[in-house]
């Protein structure tokens, strides 16, 4: 399934980040129209890499076209502009993979 | 659910790993106990990294347990085992996340 992976590195503001993504930044995502479902992922431990990672956030879309369709979306805008407001929390900006 | 989310970078010698990787790699992951699926993705695009990330890789369990006892198993072991049998296609190994 097409899906964007969100990773999160430890935050330097863990309760500020956890306020701020569980109350706003997964709302916006929530609205996100193709979206089949998405999924906060605690991380348990790593290999391989020095990244520190702390949450791995999965959007799963219907298919390629409903990710596509998405990703154009008023919605989708709402969501990437709403990624500076973690900022303040994060040392880091969220590595992203699209994928498929 | 619970998941060990594997990525691979680009390989040195993509066509080798994708020969070992699809014909023996998976069919040991197939083996795996309490397994509920197992998704090989591509990766087409990336932000926010200088990682050159190729394939993303999920094993998803049925739930905390299973993957607990699924990393005891001697099928698991084989995986794990497996796993330098891919390093000569790769700069370097897979980094792997556990996350529930």
């Amino acid at each position: 399934m097409p899906k964007v992976i969100v990773m999160y590195e430890q935050p330097k503001d863990k309760e500020g980040f956890e306020n701020y993504y569980y109350n706003q930044h997964t709302k916006l995502v929530d609205k996100v129209p193709h979206v089949q479902s998405a999924e906060v992922q605690k991380v348990l431990n790593t290999q391989n890499t020095d990244l520190q990672l702390y949450i791995v956030t999965e959007i799963v879309f219907e298919d390629l076209e409903g990710m596509k369709a998405a990703f154009k979306s008023p919605e989708w805008q709402e969501v990437t502009n709403d990624v500076p407001n973690l900022m303040p929390f994060l040392e880091k900006p969220p590595i992203i993979a699209v994928v498929e």
